[in-house]
């Protein structure tokens, strides 16, 4: 099989089966990514309540563990949901937004690489660079925007391929061509559209979409490709129509929802290096 | 008058009142539910700092309590105001989002039953089925996916009857028919759009327009079947010309905007039983 | 320079310089706000944790104190923002959101009035009018529905200029007559569009905007008109597309995106008083 027609299969497989995806993310991003969940076939659950989060991570398919904007008591929750989930051998993406910009994020960040051990760490490449440092596993330091990155994808790639070898996991740095790692095999895809980052959020819901295609995908890595091809795809029929970063917004959750195989096999943009 | 006529007079009343509807309600839909509450004409405050209920519910129209993310000092705030909103003879409309999918939701609904004697109940079929079990009116037990529904609105017909009776309220529960019932008339909406549950926070929406239409109908019924039927035939318009759940959602608040009463003539369906 | 040469210079040095405008906002318009700093050229940063305003404070441009949706936390969390932005000399902007609605949130408002001494208070005529009575600089008394305002903006024209002088900073208040007054000079924009008091959270994303535009304007006075004359523009492009309130909010975002130094001599009208 392709790797489109692998893409193509495990699109199809979420929107057959509809994951439970549990999120415990950021305020600014919940709806966006809940309706991007909704829009590909997932479906959403958004909670933290402490008190709750053994009842819920006992129904749900995937976690997603966000830490977009932090209180001490989202990051209580975010471990015992990390902790849960690996008890139950759920699949558990860890989006470190914004790590290295305060050492709360970083310490959280950290505290939840070891406490879920997540199946996929996606973030972009400063987040990426910034996580691996603080995990002692790169020296390339990273420069910081805020949420926002200042580096290339291709500029974490080394950092990348530590952290992913270090704590077992895939690492995506997303970017205008998003790498995919798990340490041995490393895939480059390039696509969506420059108007991707003047839309908050989009990472967010790179992350989301990853958290549904590991309910469905043969390994972390092939759920990761698969959820930002498609994040690709639908950025790039989005664009077609958009005049700006609102129309884009509507079009890319259409296309979410209307992807087919034939897009993904036009769109998909992929290399692979095994180290 | 008939039915239709009434649902007009209702939307216009809302639209010359202005109500102001105050919501305690979930982050993830805090955005939809106020646009969707302007966009009909009524005036919405967020607000749950426990510390301003007082003030806030004492210029409120209409009160609407949603557990969809729920914490401790949520819950104690959704209590507060409830009470308060009773004691002003505010109507309350009580969305149990998730109701059996925790144990805390299901302790906050039953104790927000208690605390706020909701005018109306609105939830999906498997919400209904939960909270009319957990109140010990009905013995049908309910399937659940989170938040989503798994059930059909006429399989929660008897639980819904029997919550209404014993708890005085309107209860609704929302689907592709929507059930609206006082225990005494039951009422069927159908219409709507099958992007409507494709998009997170349609069903909020609609406890939240239930809540703007009870501050000028003549019943909780009639608010509620009202409230559907905005939803039903805005949702109706927004499907023409939908594209996806995105594009869906934008034309939503237009239909909500411009609806007209030559509009809800041609979309409403209803059908009503007396027991 | 004319002024709306200055407005389009100081346009392009926010998409040039990409200032990070640090924003402890509500829940509600968090997403829009965010994607608005997008859209225009900015970074936005949404976080609230006390135990990492230092940090991030460190990092950004400017500060955005909204007090839509409040809580003792997040007052906290603002208090302290507010004390370091004044230490770093970053400009902050303050929007008292609902302030008179309830005594929390005029406490709030004047608590920050002094914490942070914000270069640019911005508020609806309302809001306006009740921060200036409750500073002790009005005698006049203001109407509140909520969060929405019963008056216009040359109703709180004295109140506007007292608020000014007394906390040596610059008051918006806008309407369809926007207000902008330093104590001395006062500028009224007119522009926009009716449909903007039907999309939630226009006000709060007008604050946003003055705070990217506060980190290249000659003056606060300068940095609020060019903000607000931002808002007219693209408000007055997406009622050229808009069907309702929804696919309005999509070209708005649209328009603060591709807006240009043409769009913007034709849209400004702009008077000016001195006092």
């Amino acid at each position: 099989m392709n790797d489109a027609a692998i893409v193509a299969r495990n699109l199809r497989l979420v929107r057959e089966k509809g994951p439970l995806v549990h999120n415990i993310t950021n305020y600014v991003v919940m709806n966006t990514t809940a309706n991007a969940l909704l829009a590909v076939g997932a479906s959403p659950i958004m909670a933290h309540a402490i008190e709750e989060i053994g009842d819920l991570i006992g129904i749900a398919d995937a976690l997603v563990l966000n830490i977009g904007t932090l209180s001490a008591s989202w990051v209580a929750s975010m471990r015992k949901a990390g902790e849960a989930a690996r008890i139950r051998a759920l699949p558990t993406v860890l989006d470190p937004v914004g790590v290295g910009a305060s050492r709360m994020r970083t310490e959280t960040a950290l505290a939840l690489l070891d406490a879920a051990r997540p199946a996929v760490v996606r973030g972009n490449p400063s987040e990426i660079l910034a996580l691996a440092r603080a995990a002692g596993c790169s020296e390339e330091r990273a420069g910081t925007k805020g949420v926002d990155s200042v580096h290339t994808a291709d500029a974490a790639r080394s950092a990348a391929q530590a952290l992913a070898k270090r704590h077992a996991c895939t690492v995506v740095v997303s970017g205008p061509t998003d790498l995919v790692t798990d340490g041995e095999s490393t895939v480059f895809l390039t696509g969506g559209s420059p108007l991707m980052p003047r839309v908050t959020g989009m990472g967010c819901t790179a992350s989301a979409l990853v958290g549904a295609f590991a309910t469905v995908a043969e390994s972390p890595l092939e759920a990761a490709v698969s959820a930002m091809a498609v994040m690709s795809g639908a950025g790039e029929i989005a664009a077609l129509h958009a005049g700006g970063p609102g129309s884009f917004q509507v079009h890319f959750l259409d296309a979410l929802y209307t992807l087919a195989e034939t897009d993904l096999a036009r769109s998909l943009h992929l290399t692979r290096e095994e180290s």
